[in-house]
């Protein structure tokens, strides 16, 4: 079981701090927008006397709810086709559970969000990489490539839509050539849109949306970051597929039940009003821009510009991310500040790729953002693994 | 990935509702004492303004408030100890992920907690059962029954402690037992003690007070049934091995964090002052004395009298029990009423055995338990499969 590659350079931030460092962290995906308070007070305001499990599936009246709330992004599904999950963790985890066996292969387009690694051990499958380039800005590869590496053995693609980590938003286009590959070689299509409502550049096309492969697409979806809610732990598995969902309510039963806090939560959620999503998105996207932009000014630096989730990759003018990364900890400050990244070895299944790549999550505000910026500026001026 | 034993017959029991026919449930563990209403007011009380991931291993706050209580029952852990997990559920995932490999074998004696399998399942590891029999009242069986299910490949064994579904409260004797098997093997012992708070015949001693077998010994725990808190969806795996501890936060990485709601009312939890339990302990004794005493009083029938938690296992005068159960759904009722019980065969690992068996869960009051008997009463004297 591999380490999370985010939470290594842990130890360093708290040393990092001790000496009295203020760090920005640009590491991790933890959203500083506020959740709506409407669905915090929903699980205030509640008022049952037993806390009790719920059906293994998650609570009807929010499986209804949900309904509603994917009509409402042009997904059509019937309540009994949502498995509630305990985050979007869980549905990954009750997707590859139950839709492959051990030995089977999974290809993912590298770099990708690492913990599909843990889940990949779990279930005791192989995950076949398929690159893709920072100077495509991380698009799809090619159909051929992944016809490359079609075995007996391969089951499943999975996608980030949009993507964690490289912000890459796919088009329709994309999503079409996908359903070609899947219908033709039989395989399921797993599809992570934790960060849907986060799309800059062009419109979210999911792949439940897509015409005639109604069973091979499996939904993994959460409201961590649609809501700034990542500790309800509260996501969802969603297909049409029968097969695929009488085996996960086995796994969903073997757990009993989804939190029930999570559960009020998320159906509060629903209620919230669509244009909700403006003031985030318009935020993120203003962070988005400067973020970019500071990059990309920086000597060495190249940024593609990301069309969805809160992520940047950039490729810096350094010999290794992770010493890098741990340097900015160990042995620098700019003004008393430092910044904490994600060496980016840690997404690629790819040995040996990534090396002079970091991932950035913008979730500080601007502000912010411009003092990590000049720290990164001053870092890479004087970094002694810095490449001409 | 097999189906839920208990889960199975809810069809039966919906429609049977919807002909208006009233239900005792004693098929399922969901208490019917209320939550302490503090612990639920903490979390009605919580006034942060994002939700946010906690550490993986779950808030600090709340594992140093754990010790405390662990210390109250005489588990002595520090704070880094402990994982809280997504319900005592995913402290068993955790624990089998974490100590075996695809392959290895686990002994567990039977009839045992059906969700066992699944979790085996999911981790690709063969459950040996070793039979305790009713007669026994569910005593450990004699050492050498483990010995000969003892193979190269066995690397844990699995008891529950007091037991679901017997009730069978085992002795500091007992466990001296599997401790020198374990040490003698060097396996793991897996102990689950979900109903610690809740026994009735002589003192809990837990697999954790085991001298010696530190590195051996995996506690499991939940609040589930000690607040009358399952749909909280918070347990622990606590162990002072630090290998395994090392492995299992891989896997709780992988997952992000538990549930923060859920965490809130557990640390709440720890303050409750120890004479909370005596009163639901006095409630759960008093179902006990009556449903066990009703039990034996019907012709045919034999209950051994648990020393824990809330379920008894009987025998009944029947050829099936999956039969006998559906037939209660489906085919009576006595004055409008029917009662809903788990067949026992799903408990045993063994095919074949508990045809004849099945658990009562006493989370019912007094009066609903002796409704319940009444129809239990009536079904043997008219039920058509009924054994001489």
């Amino acid at each position: 079981m591999p380490a999370s590659p985010i939470r290594k350079l842990v130890p360093f931030a708290e040393a990092a701090k001790k000496k009295g460092i203020k760090i920005y962290h640009l590491n991790i995906g933890q959203p500083d927008i506020e959740t709506p308070p409407e669905i915090l007070d929903a699980v205030r305001n509640s008022d049952f006397k037993i806390l009790e499990y719920s059906h293994s599936a998650g609570n009807e009246s929010y499986r209804k709810k949900l309904v509603e709330y994917y009509r409402s992004v042009n997904i059509n599904v019937d309540p009994n086709e949502i498995i509630i999950t305990t985050g979007g963790s869980e549905a990954i985890l009750f997707g590859f559970m139950s839709c492959l066996d051990a030995g089977d292969e999974v290809i993912i387009p590298e770099p990708f969000y690492a913990n599909y690694n843990g889940f990949a051990v779990t279930a005791g499958v192989t995950v076949k990489p398929i690159t893709s380039s920072i100077q495509s800005g991380f698009a799809l590869p090619p159909i051929e490539e992944f016809e490359k590496l079609i075995s007996p053995k391969t089951k499943a693609i999975v996608i980030c839509n949009p993507n964690n980590p490289t912000g890459y938003l796919y088009s329709r286009e994309e999503l079409e050539v996908l359903k070609t590959i899947i219908i033709k070689h039989d395989l399921y299509l797993f599809s992570d849109e934790a960060y849907r409502e986060f799309c800059y550049e062009g419109k979210h096309f999911s792949a439940m949306q897509l015409e005639g492969a109604e069973n091979n697409v499996i939904l993994m979806d959460t409201i961590s970051k649609r809501y700034s809610a990542c500790g309800a732990r509260i996501g969802a598995l969603v297909t049409h597929n029968k097969e695929v969902l009488n085996t996960a309510m086995k796994f969903a039963q073997a757990r009993l039940s989804p939190p029930e806090f999570g559960q009020i939560l998320g159906e509060a959620a629903v209620d919230i009003p669509a244009n909700y999503f403006e003031k985030p998105k318009a935020e993120y996207q203003l962070r988005r821009d400067t973020i970019v932009k500071r990059l990309n000014n920086i000597p060495g630096v190249f940024c593609p510009n990301p069309g969805g989730a809160f992520y940047a990759m950039a490729s810096l003018p350094i010999d290794d991310a992770d010493v890098f990364c741990q340097w900015l900890l160990e042995s620098f400050d700019y003004n008393g500040a430092t910044l904490m990244l994600a060496p980016a070895t840690g997404f690629y299944g790819t040995e040996g790729l990534g090396k002079n790549e970091v991932r950035l999550a913008y979730v500080l505000n601007v502000d912010a953002i411009n003092n990590a910026m000049d720290c990164l500026e001053k870092a890479l001026e004087i970094y002694p693994g810095r490449k001409k």
